[in-house]
């Protein structure tokens, strides 16, 4: 079905954004998988091509956007080169980026800003916690007021970008007895002492992207580094989980579609018992069901993309957008896996990747049973 | 997610379609329902509230609304209190309207449509055979000319409104070498000599409506009955069934909606170990993912009437919307089925009768299997 | 697969089961459609026959095969007619029985079981009350001892063979503060004062059977009637549940492999688009599916069949046969009914009417959630 | 479900197993992942152990068992540690085996039977090619006979133990006009002129086994070298394909089942929210689906592997055996990875890299697609 969010201004820009894919992803694609991480000089060629400050003003060097089919078109493009590309530049410009932009103070915003639109400062969130996972009210890594400093103490875990970030935003209790009501948000820079990454994790998928365990021992933060109010870090949080669901949603699509894009050129190709092998009846069918899972799925994730665009998306939508996005991706990548046959078990086929890659979708940024739980509640139960 | 399809236009239709609602059909529903079949005075007070002319001009006392998301609205509040309504009222004013209108004389028109809109002439449409199902090119019904007529033979079954209707358009065989460019539309009114009806079918489900076998031996009707052009048929046919499927898609969808809600009611209200049985996690995340199938099922299908208003649909995306929402709604049926527990048997619960009354959707108006097989077409298998 | 549980002693007993239905209830069956219930003259059939005392006392007329082998082969004789009937003798000869022969004073076995197995003393079980479902622990209707009596007030509800019964055995709470332990079970013979029928529910398939709300207003009967020991009655419930579940699974399983070859037959010889339709290849690997899915079924519940007839079978190993095998019976027939097309919606076709029958098996004789909830205990959880 | 087709027997024969894998493979494991191939110490091992020639006579040094539990309680070890060892050792024990077994000289036995059994020959089997995939009847690779030669040109693909095997079955045609009817079966020695391998294929799982490309320029083997009769070798292939798949299925479900047990008890330990995560009802429901759809596999491989022990195991049993085993095993840990949360993405926990391995059950060994076919013509479709 014809998509209808986009307008002219969003085609030209995904024109640029296909340009810096080409120029400077694309041709080292098979060496960041090699070495299990981005180079900061891709970074520095997306800050250079204007993508990494959508959600910035322009006062500190961001294009101010504000019209989030801009990032969706830029995960779009991401997604379809891999999903790992979109996750680690969704952490940057689409999850980070808000507690920057609207929880800092002038001075912040000032010092941390520019550098974080150039690629010169990468941005991490870390919330889950190697005992709690999902259960954020329960977190054991606490901050305590000390003079004119914060210090902090625990660990976190499956953080994307978590070794090259040069900015983290930790999520720690501030109130040890006051559950989701006593945790804060805090911004702890590259170089604080006792500040130390673990080893890059071994992920099923994903290798582009590198994912750590972060440790905190004693690291000493300013006052200021404190980010929003005091005990409202799971508000924030809650507030920002939308923008990081509906952009997962966003990428889980575009992801899945190029996977079936791909696969649906090679059944087409592929010969077998003397026929193509997508016009066997029952591949045949098969194509159609996951074309029609795909293009329903993305009706609502468009929907829900327009009124994000509007600021008017509600949590549980996102919710909704998030988890089904994420079973539509897993099961169409599985068909097309599956469609390749014995080529499918390889990993220089992109869809073998693809699914390797996928499968973690219907983890991260709220598990599938998370996302049913918030939306059973909102239907009252 | 909050729909957008609708403007305060439709909203205000909405509201007297279901005043229409509560005074005419749901007092006689459970009347209707032991009668197997719905009496004249309901068309009759459809007509009156200018509920069967949306797609006639004005002049002849339609209310040429040319929007089709006024159907839509009719049809949602129809399958909301059953779906065999949406179907009965659908043939006459989705499905049977276009060919008496855009396929006709002015005398025809003057004839048929004035009665058409008030309810006195019942409309229904003869394709499928008893021999050879969704394969029309493969009619065996024949229609013949001599001289001023055309003499036509064959039997007709599954046809809906089947022995209540007045004017019954029929596909024939015209020329029978020439596969489906040898089909033609005709023109049959109710006490032509040779038209016999057979019984009322009985059916799984559906009860409200009347669904007969016909019979054609040497019905002469005048050659100005045939409607459209000669050997045209199959193309009219393919010209009109994207709105019976969008139309079929709508009716889907509200019905397991309605079904839902309903269900949802209960789950909070049923007690069971103590607590309500839509609070147990097991039941809570199963009506969360049955909300999030509904929603994205709705999304697509919105989007494809928006287009349709446009007279932007095509075939294929009213193909998807056709069975995806089938699937869908029976899914979703089912569950509630599972949720009432032992009530959930009984017809007097219209969870039951819904589950009976949805089974259908998977096959008529072109099956999940013709679907998939146009879908798949289309993707160039 | 070959099944090998049976031996030749149950296959000479399979024909004249076979001789049984055939001339005795394959007349009838139109006609107890369209009285909705069985007459006894098909009960005494069944009396004359030796079908009715399987685990009968030679002494008391049954045949005492003590070989649950038998019981199966009679129930999948039944179920292949209609799943109605397995049900309804299922009550009678699986699930009262035991009840009669194990929980009776010698004294009462001598009256009630030479009727009960000649077919002049029909029996039910009530332990589903309207409020309760199947939280029985929480059962409404209670036993008050008063003299030589126990005083029964409550009411119970789907009720197999409630409109017949001679001799309903009914659950009922005996120690108010108790739970589970203070359930007792009481027979209840027809014409006892103050034990009256409701009318005979309208269920969505299974017309053959009847099944109605009971009521009880001060029902007295004798001391003696407490069938087993006070307060043991969850007990003796749970005890004999393993054998009403594999009774229902070995039904299932004959119920959908009957409807499967009838619908293979006809895919074979229906043809469309000038093939068979089931050696189209989408259809050719959906029956492919289909018969995997019953055969694997199949292995497990002969299985536990094998395990039943030497004692064996765990209440667990029972639930997982029970809940299995009418999900796969569902997805079976509701696979079928799509292949028949628009004839199988129409009552005529056997599939059609078995796909409503099929649906109560997910519920009845415990849900497919207390099944899990059965195993997921099991499992330590 | 108690089991029952193994008896003491063999239960003291899987001890034996037990302490070679404990002793020969556990400790290596590690190191056999790092090093992508399993070294020639533990196959020795294995040969020591008498774990080799379960189906060699003892003359040869074999076990001659005849019985092929004893396979089955070996592909169980083994899969419960890696499905890539199950894979590895039954290419040596069930597949190779019988071709060198039934279709061989005295001297040919003599001269390779010994070393098989030992661990110092290693075997192969070559089937699948790049370009025709399942599609057997269209091989590309020759033979044509010369002087007292084969001469063999071709390339086959996806070969487990290709690159370690030193003597390897290849199918190649020997009448180019004759389709399935022109196949015959070789053997290739490692060290022959003109045999090259390929690199070693990177696949998405199993890291422990070598799977690699072979060439085959101008191959000269002895005319002896043929196994079986001249263009018999697809009535070969057919013939032995049973026993691979029914050993491909049990290797499925024990290697499922350890995912499943591992992960149970995972779900016993781990605390989210107050509670372990197993015990919440959805989780708690879905495992008991999980087990139910194992052990009912488990019944219908069981009946399978008995049949086989007897020889009458059907080809399209050990077909329905083949795919049904792979989808069960494909879901169950799949829905374990879910369980997991964040570290099921990680390949240090063994359900994660379990869920690459069973990725291609689906596909080697005769696809589920292939596997559908053949039971659809069973059906007579």
């Amino acid at each position: 079905m014809k998509r209808s969010l986009y307008e002219e201004t969003h085609d030209s820009f995904r024109e640029s954004v296909r340009g810096f894919m080409a120029r400077h992803v694309v041709p080292v694609h098979d060496s960041i998988i090699a070495e299990r991480a981005i180079p900061r000089s891709v970074w520095k060629a997306a800050g250079e091509a204007g993508l990494l400050g959508l959600e910035v003003p322009e006062e500190y060097g961001g294009s101010e956007a504000n019209d989030f089919r801009f990032n969706a078109v830029f995960l779009e493009e991401l997604a379809k080169e891999s999903m790992a590309f979109a996750s680690s530049f969704s952490i940057q410009g689409d999850i980070v980026a808000p507690y920057l932009v609207k929880l800092t103070s002038p001075e912040q915003r000032e010092r941390w800003l520019p550098g974080y639109v150039s690629g010169d400062i990468l941005g991490a969130i870390a919330m889950t916690e190697p005992a709690v996972g999902s259960d954020l009210a329960n977190l054991s890594t606490r901050a305590v007021p000390d003079g004119d400093s914060w210090v902090i103490n625990g660990s976190k875990t499956y953080i994307t970008n978590g070794l090259s970030a040069d900015l983290v935003v930790v999520a720690a209790k501030t109130d040890r007895d006051a559950g989701a009501k006593g945790i804060s948000m805090f911004a702890v820079e590259h170089g604080t002492e006792g500040f130390v990454r673990g080893k890059k994790l071994d992920k099923v998928g994903q290798p582009e992207s590198d994912t750590a365990e972060l440790f905190f021992e004693d690291v000493r933060v300013p006052k200021e580094n404190l980010l929003g109010k005091l005990n409202h870090g799971f508000f924030h949080m809650m507030t920002f989980l939308p923008q990081e669901r509906i952009a997962a949603a966003v990428a889980n699509l575009a992801h899945a579609r190029q996977t079936f894009d791909e696969t649906l050129a090679y059944a087409k190709d592929r010969v077998a018992f003397g026929q193509p092998i997508g016009s066997m009846q029952y591949n045949k069918f098969l194509l159609a069901e996951l074309i029609t899972e795909l293009e329903t799925a993305q009706a609502f994730v468009d929907a829900a993309v327009v009124q994000h665009a509007h600021r008017e998306l509600s949590a549980v939508d996102a919710a909704k957008a998030k988890w089904w996005s994420a079973k539509v991706q897993n099961r169409v990548i599985d068909a097309c896996v599956q469609l390749y046959g014995g080529a499918g078990y390889m990993n220089e086929i992109r869809a073998a990747r693809a699914w390797k890659d996928a499968r973690v979708t219907r983890i991260w940024a709220g598990s599938e049973e998370i996302m049913k739980e918030i939306i059973g509640r909102d239907l009252g139960l």
